[in-house]
This record gives structure tokens, sequence and C-alpha cells, in this order.
């Protein structure tokens, strides 16, 4: 067979897509149970109501309704469900505006395609998280960065960015943010809606962590600072069951605009052809089950106990001059290590102990700060947090 | 609120992308059953073996394992499975050759994002199955199109289309092609993939009717042309659950040569970070079980009796001069109505009878041929075929 010597060259955007450590690191720990793991962003394996999810799929009815293709946008006792925990939350939805999705990572990504003209503008803040940044990336957008302090984004940096670079669309990840932890104060999200409509470009509101608070009621959503009016909004809400009931199903949903729902549509045409309907139909028996409340109670508390039990032992297992802030919710702590110390490294050092966490390099666009690391305290008990905490001073001593 | 009179513009992609008219007519004849659909490309509803996913349904350990996060690429015994059948089938590919989808369809849109720079240029027949161009057109594919017979693609044509734009990829639907129901024969398939290495290019070979033969020998792959060496490959297989178990699984896979792998882990990632874990099991319970090829089989006949229910009556429920070939396997009856008549027109005057099928248009990416339409025999039973193709005759008498 005749062969030509250059192969076929790949799109050039996947030249600048770096895959993520955390999902690299979740096949490593996978495979080494006895690697103590703080990478991920995983629930708990005590978190899961089993008892509950075991019911709703003894529940099924596996009618060939079921089994066969679905409509694309989603069942339509799923969007309904949706549609009245978002109206109760203050922001006024009907089923016909949600749009079910694999996984809110698909929102992420079918967004990114659908807004995301090759070569437009979309701004990030500093650090973000790297599912976004990735889908953004294949998409073809430039990114602009802003930088983030401890209640999200700077807005008189953000103001000048839009005005500069005239953006189309501003990612963020408000409540709990990854890999910060920080969650946008209300008049900061007020005020930077309205410097959306004022300035015109959209902002997706990627809310996966929102139900995981362990303290402080919580903050209404950028979409109820939004026009009451469909067809003006310029928020798109994303969210998730996988924080909050099981990530193996697989279920997310969008929240798009009227005028975006069309090129939604086909676009979910084009990704999946719609999500599955087993999974929409285990989470919408599990919801009429009547568990969810006191099953996200629970959750709450175990992951409140878990942080408590990492952030206590913080200051004898990290370097002196690190630092962190304490997170009212969601899963992590961001943690910037001492000067002469390099997170990769660390890394390195860490896996030989037995312990592994994210690197904060990868959630970065440009000018990585190389002392960052992200520790998920959600999946380990407190003996376990101990533990890796221990192992991981040992490599702090190593490394340093 | 100060407001811009301007909404934030659309990815221009998408003012080019349809949506397809088989999914926007199942949200039709979802919600009115009165309506014969011979629209879309569903299986039976007295195709699904509902007592062997029952069963395996019942077997799903809810393990915490099984409802978190789960690796990128899919889980093992799933692709151990897979990739037994292909090399069953004289394709020899081990677990890690494939990579889990959220049904075929991801498959395809994942291939277009990792092999196409918007610009590239891409090969599709003349037809082809929408889904696919829809997922070209969103990367930014140049599309160019190759005239297609009864046995696929002009070979000649198809050379000098390559010599003269030299395409990244050409697209294929290779059995019981969807709309047409062609199957490339094997000396073909032999001389496109010979093509593909001495002009350097990639093809994705789309196969999910393949098991859907009611008639001859399976024709081997195009990936069974190809090299042995997976890191020389130009062949993309994908295949489906869908057509041959349930489609609301949507579990299907890609068979990515070596050098794509990197990057189709990344896109996965970005897609939807993994597919359910739980209609991954599902499958696997399934195949498990050993019912498989059985109900197979019974699929198989039942869409054989339904075909020649179909083609014995088109005859006198198609106007004088309508062409179609029978096909041997799949889904469709590709139709050429006689001069004068609409696909349009006649899918309005069908709509008000009663009856719907797929017009030709939306198959074509250039040059459309308004007079083609799409019959799927699969959904309904000889009687409702026959009351359906009555009601045919009638839109026929109306719209001619």
């Amino acid at each position: 067979m005749v062969r030509v010597t250059d192969r076929p060259q790949l799109s050039r955007r996947f030249a600048e897509v770096h895959s993520s450590p955390a999902r690299d690191l979740l096949t490593l720990t996978s495979a080494h149970a006895e690697i103590i793991s703080f990478a991920g962003g995983l629930p708990a394996k005590e978190a899961f109501d089993i008892e509950g999810l075991r019911s709703a799929v003894e529940s099924l009815q596996l009618t060939p309704a079921l089994l066969n293709y679905s409509t694309t946008e989603g069942m339509g006792d799923l969007r309904e469900l949706v549609a009245s925990r978002l109206s109760a939350e203050g922001v006024p939805t009907t089923a016909d505006g949600i749009v079910v999705t694999t996984g809110s990572q698909q929102a992420l990504m079918m967004l990114a395609a659908v807004l995301v003209e090759p070569g437009a503008v979309v701004v990030v803040v500093r650090p973000s998280y790297l599912g976004m940044t990735q889908a953004l990336t294949i998409a073809g957008a430039r990114l602009v960065s802003v930088e983030s302090g401890a209640q999200g984004p700077d807005l008189e940096q953000l103001e000048r960015v839009v005005v500069d670079h005239r953006p189309v669309l501003l990612y963020l990840n408000p409540t709990f943010q990854n890999p910060t932890g920080y969650t946008i104060p209300a008049p900061a999200r007020a005020a930077i809606v309205e410097m959306a409509h004022r300035h015109g470009f959209r902002i997706v509101e990627d809310d996966p962590y929102r139900e995981l608070r362990y303290e402080a009621a919580p903050v209404p959503s950028f979409t109820s600072f939004d026009s009451g009016d469909a067809a003006e909004q310029v928020v798109i809400g994303t969210g998730s069951f996988s924080k909050v009931l099981a990530p193996g199903l697989r279920v997310g949903w969008m929240r798009p605009p009227a005028d975006l729902r069309p090129a939604v549509n086909v676009a979910k045409q084009a990704f999946d052809l719609h999500s599955a309907t087993i999974t929409q139909q285990i989470v919408v028996r599990y919801l009429l089950g009547g568990r969810f409340e006191g099953a996200l109670e629970r959750t709450r508390a175990l992951y409140r106990e878990r942080r408590d039990a990492m952030v206590d032992l913080l200051d004898a297992a990290l370097p002196s001059g690190s630092e962190w802030t304490i997170p009212t919710g969601g899963m992590f702590v961001w943690i910037r290590l001492p000067e002469g110390f390099d997170s990769i490294r660390l890394l390195e050092a860490a896996t030989a102990e037995g312990v592994v966490f994210s690197p904060g390099v990868p959630f970065y666009t440009d000018a990585p700060d190389t002392r960052r690391i992200r520790l998920s305290y959600t999946t380990n008990a407190p003996d376990g947090i101990r533990e890796g905490l221990q192992r991981l001073a040992k490599a702090v001593d190593a490394a340093g």
C-alpha cells in the first residue's frame, strides 16, 4: 500500500487544550486505592443516598417510550421539576425554559459552540474551572482574564477589560468557585448583570456547588438579577445533579434565554441528540420520592465536618508562610505556598508519599501562579484527611 | 437599567445549521398519537428486549463507584465487550482502543471538533446523514460533496475531489446508509481506504445500522481494510447500541487510531467528562446476559417483514414515475418522486392527511434534490404501513 509520510493533522485548537490533571489523577487513584486523593471535585461515597436511588431505579417503568429516542430538550417531567426548583429560588422559570444536558459540562461546551465565533473574546476570571476553559479553547475563543480575590472578580478591572476587548461572554462559577472556593456577593452580582446589559455581553452562570452551603443563607443567583423579560436576559444559568445526587447519572441542565433556544436545540441535536432517558427518569423518580432535601442536609453536614478537619490541620501540614481561605461551601481549599515552592514539583513529591492534589497551574489561562494548589476535602473521612495531610507534610519537607 | 439595543450575536456557524426535521417531527408525533410516522430512524417498540433489559437493570449494583465520576474513556468492562465484538468481526481491537460515547452522535461531533480546523475541507456524499453535516458545519468545515449511487460514492469523482480539494476527512455511513439504504461493496471499501492512505486524509466510518441486515452476509468494515498498525490507521470507526438495543440509553463508541487518542480524550472531557455509568452498566449486564444475538435475529425478522410490507405497497401509493431501491437492511426506503412533485409541499399535504415522512432536502449540503423523500418502515406494523401509505396516496393526489 502506498503511504504518505504526513499524517492528517488535527485541529490546531487541540494543541492548545490541556487534559485535566484531576481527571488524569482519577485514572491513577482508581487503580491505586492506597493513594489518598485530595485531587478531584468528587462527592463522598458516604454522601450518596443509595437507598433512595435504588428505590428510584426499581420504580423505573421500562416502557418502549422510555427506551426509544426522546425529545432533544429533555423529558417534560424533569424539565418541570428543575423549573419549579428555580422558580422557588426566585428565578421564575417554566419547563420550556430548561434544556436537559449530559451533565452541566455538556451545557458549557454547547454554550461555547453556540456563543463563540472563532476569535471572539471571552472573559474568564483568574483562576477558572478548567472544563470551561477547555471548551472555550476548542470553540476558538480568545480568552482575556480578570484578577479575582476573596469576593470574586475585580469589578474595575472587569469593566476596563470589557471596554477594551468587547467580549461576547463572561464565564463565572460564582458560588463556592472551583478552584478558589469564593462566592461573589449579591451587590457584585447585580453590578455585573447591569454591566452585561450596558455593554452587550452575556454571562454564563455555572452553579453546580450552589446547594453545598454550610453556613450562610444562599446568595441570590445572577439570573435573579437579570431582566424579567426572557427575550432580553443576558444570563445563562447552568446546573447539575452531579454534586448533590450522583455524577454517574450525567444529568445537568441549562436555562437559555428565549432568543438562544433554537440554536441551543440544534447544538443539542449535534452533541448527542438527547440525554439518556433512563438517567433522567432516575432523577425524576428520586426527586418525587421526597428524600432530596434530607439527603442534601446530611451531605452539607458531612462536608462541613470534613472541611473543619482539613482546615484545622493545614497549619501543621503546610510550610510556614502558606495562605488559604476557609470555604463556606463547596468542595475546595485553595492554597498559596510560600516562595520557593512549585506546585508541580510538590505534586511529584506528594505522589511518591501516597497523596495527590490538583496543582493550580491548569486553572490559569495565562501567567499561572505556580505556587497554588487545590485540595478537596470531600472524599476522605477525618482520619484519611489527617493521614493525607501528614503525607503531604512529608512531601513538603522533601520538596521544600 | 441601561440597555444596548444590540443583542450579543451567536456564532455565525449556527446560522448555517438546520434543525433535523426528523427530530422536530418527533416532537409533533409524540404529542399526536393519531399521526402515522415514517419520519424517524427509530427502533420499533416491538424490537426492544424489555425482559432482558429489565433483568439488566435489576442486576445493577448501585455502588458508590458506579454513582460517582468515572473515567473519561468509559468503563473497562464495556470497552472490553465492544473490543471483543469488533475483534470477532475481523477488526482486532483492544479495550484501550475504544472510547465510550453518549451515543455515536457524540462520537461524530467530537471527531468534527478534533479533526476539522475551521475552513478545512471535509468530503461528504450526496446525500448524507444530517447529524454529521450539522456537526461538521458547527466545527467550521468546508463541505465538498460527491455524488453517490446504488453502490455508494462515485469513486472517480471522489478521487478528483480529493486531488482538487485536499480534504482532511471523508465521512461515510457505508452500510444501509441513512437516507439512501445503499451499502458500499467490499472492493470499493478497499479502494477508498487505499485512496485515504495515498492522499493523506482520514475516514469516519459511521456504522450504526451494520447489524440490521436482512439478507446478505456482512460486508467487511472499512476498518478491516486499514493498516494493521494502530499508529498508521486512517479509518475511525463509530458504532452504537441505539439501533440494536435501545437509543434511550445513549451508549455508543468510537475506535480512534492510536495517534488520535490523546485529543479524543481531551474532547471527551470537554464534551461531558464521561458518559453515564448506569447506562454503560445496563449495556454490560445485557450483553453478559446472553440474549443479544437472539434479540437481534428477532429484530431483523421484524424489520424484514415491515420492509416487505412497505415496498409491496409503494407502487400503489406513490405517483407513477416514482423510483426507489429496495434496502437489504437498515431502516429506510429512499424515493424519488416524478417531475412536478416537491417533497416539502408533499409533507404539508401528508401532515394534513395524518402521515409524516422526512423530506430529502436536509440530507443535501448543496443543490438539494427536492423530489426525494425518505420513508422509514421500522416503527409501524404492516397494518399501520398500509394505512399510512393510503394516507400518503391521498396526499399525493392533493399535492400532485
